[in-house]
């Protein structure tokens, strides 16, 4: 099996293309920026996946009638630290770093502040949103539900998205500690990986439509499942289960959203079921000032003794160490910052008729 | 195998016999009452582990020197709605509902509220005190370090503790959702049930001190480690790592407790280790208002819709529903509560000594 072929483009390039595109659809020059920005974000952290292979994705929700290009996104209800925000249907590429923006402000007031947002869309790859709050010195976080996918322990119904949750916490002179994890056993980038390969799956990512164990990647699209982190009940898939419910929870039933099984699905070319218990889908983020629990000082001497012991705990191979979350998305940021970012010719062939059909110039 | 023998208490009797314990090594009659409280919530909700089967437990630590009974707990930073407690060495039961306390009263008034705690001990099961916050209708959360057991992903090396994760979420006519779970595939209670009725674990639970696979559950006592949730590098082993390591980093790298491999270990027949970073052990609690976020009578009617929905999520068994979470411990606490608790005899054994080497009356 080879690597699919790609193309190397600058990280400027790709942004102008980015922008482009979004302002194409009727996004503002300064909401195209920060949706561009959100999505190269991912791709130079390596989580090709969220990045701009989602560009047509987006566009086609837009095509739909789903996505709106210039929201008018409000506060609908607030108290003191916590507020929800109704983005209006737009992208939550912006309505999320919003919401964030205006969490980080609050947490400067009142030292933690948390955002529930409603009647949004994908907003790509967490950790852009939680990491906003490190500027400040600040602990952030975000998750957010996503289409269902993922059936809970002992059901064989998609009731949950693979719905993430990341924390972002700030160190020292070491990188800052990222976790962004889906809540399911593999997310889904990873099944569509084995597929394209052709490979088989691990047992415990996935099972049929008729509640079976499976290790063919297609069949999710059959009417399978992925399954919960944990996989099974002898591994803990209850935890999983819970995590992801926890993230439906807090993003959808918190903030007016829609949850679990009508949660709106990401591709275009599947129907919204009729009878929604909210709108749009749900995000929930927010911040924490260190300097209120600890002098920031300090708190980012003892992170950096943190990470060091724990890069240096034992290993089973002596060639892998331990890693620590966030820190190899953080070397390949600065070198896909100066040598640019790797696109399979899948992804430029999409972004080049994306770019015909909205008359744009193009990089590919 | 034959179920071990037991004999069933009631809860009056239990609480006053705790409560006689706890003042005989020095508590006041109102933390006496309170760490009695938690103990036998534990044994109500049926986690039997973290219940009075530990009584024994503090005990030693406090004839071991390493917990006071007559604490101080200061605050020793805050910024409004976030803070830090020193727990002066004293029982984590205490400390950490007291932490939970002052997280209500300032969410009442900020909306949020955060305390990180150190200088504390092993504060029994999560869900007593993110539960504290349902009265309120708020959202609570609790997380605690613990001694090292748990190798992170790589690694042969005990570096985390089991590291549990709570959230307690209010609903209407249904049970709250109370999710409280080791971020380890299984949690150390489930190991010792399987040593004593000599039953092989399943695969992924354990490894050997070589970094070897293994199913015999006394390799942990033999220099073996704990897995994260997720067991191994096919089935997400990183995400039970990093929320293990998440736990650690807000409730010991934060509060300024120890962490990592440093936490010290709950039973008193091992040492602390030298050069610590920091006091005692950490916890990490908060909670949030719903009534901040959306109408509290809306969500609770949200809430009861979810949690009906998932009741009903088709189930690979039908003779097996999917479950909520919290809702069998809730089940059994009621069931507990009328007709008693049971005690294994070997607890009963353990409790009687207790009582005698306090020359205490006892009820077993």
């Amino acid at each position: 099996m080879s690597l699919p072929e790609y193309s190397t483009i600058s990280r400027s390039d790709l942004l102008s293309f980015t922008q482009s595109v979004f302002k194409a659809i009727g996004c503002s020059d300064k909401d195209a920026a920060l949706a561009s920005d959100v999505l190269l974000k991912a791709d130079l952290r390596g989580i090709d996946s969220h990045g701009v292979a989602r560009l047509s994705g987006y566009v086609r929700l837009y095509e739909n009638g789903r996505i709106n290009t210039q929201p008018n996104i409000t506060v609908i209800r607030q108290k003191h630290s916590v507020f929800t925000l109704d983005g209006d249907a737009g992208l939550g590429l912006v309505t999320a770093p919003r919401a964030m923006e205006m969490a980080i402000e609050k947490t400067g007031q009142y030292g933690s502040s948390f955002a529930a947002v409603s009647n949004s869309n994908h907003f790509g790859i967490a950790a852009y949103h939680a990491m906003m709050a490190l500027e400040q010195d600040y602990i952030g976080m975000a998750m957010t539900n996503a289409s269902p996918l993922v059936a809970p322990a002992f059901s064989k119904e998609r009731m949950l998205g693979t719905n993430p949750i990341c924390y972002a916490i700030p160190a020292g002179e070491e990188e800052p500690f990222v976790l962004d994890m889906a809540t399911s056993a593999a997310a889904n980038g990873k099944l569509e990986i084995a597929e394209r390969k052709n490979k088989a799956l691990p047992q415990g990512w996935l099972e049929n439509k008729a509640g079976e164990t499976t290790t063919n990647p297609a069949d999710l699209k059959g009417g399978g499942y992925l399954l919960p982190l944990g996989s099974d009940a002898d591994h803990g898939n209850h935890k999983g289960y819970g995590l992801g419910a926890l993230v439906d929870i807090l993003s959808g039933v918190l903030s007016g959203a829609n949850f679990g099984p009508w949660v709106p699905p990401f591709v275009a070319f599947l129907p919204v079921l009729p009878d929604l218990p909210g709108k749009g889908i749900g995000h929930f983020v927010g911040a924490m000032d260190v300097d209120g629990f600890i002098e920031t000082k300090a708190f980012k001497q003892r992170m950096d003794q943190w990470i060091r012991r724990f890069k240096n705990a034992t290993p089973v191979n002596p060639d892998q160490p331990v890693i620590i979350h966030g820190a190899p998305e953080a070397q390949l940021y600065k070198h896909r910052l100066e040598s640019g970012i790797p696109l399979i010719d899948k992804v430029c062939k999409d972004l080049t008729e994306l770019a015909t059909s909205y008359s744009l110039d193009h990089p590919f």
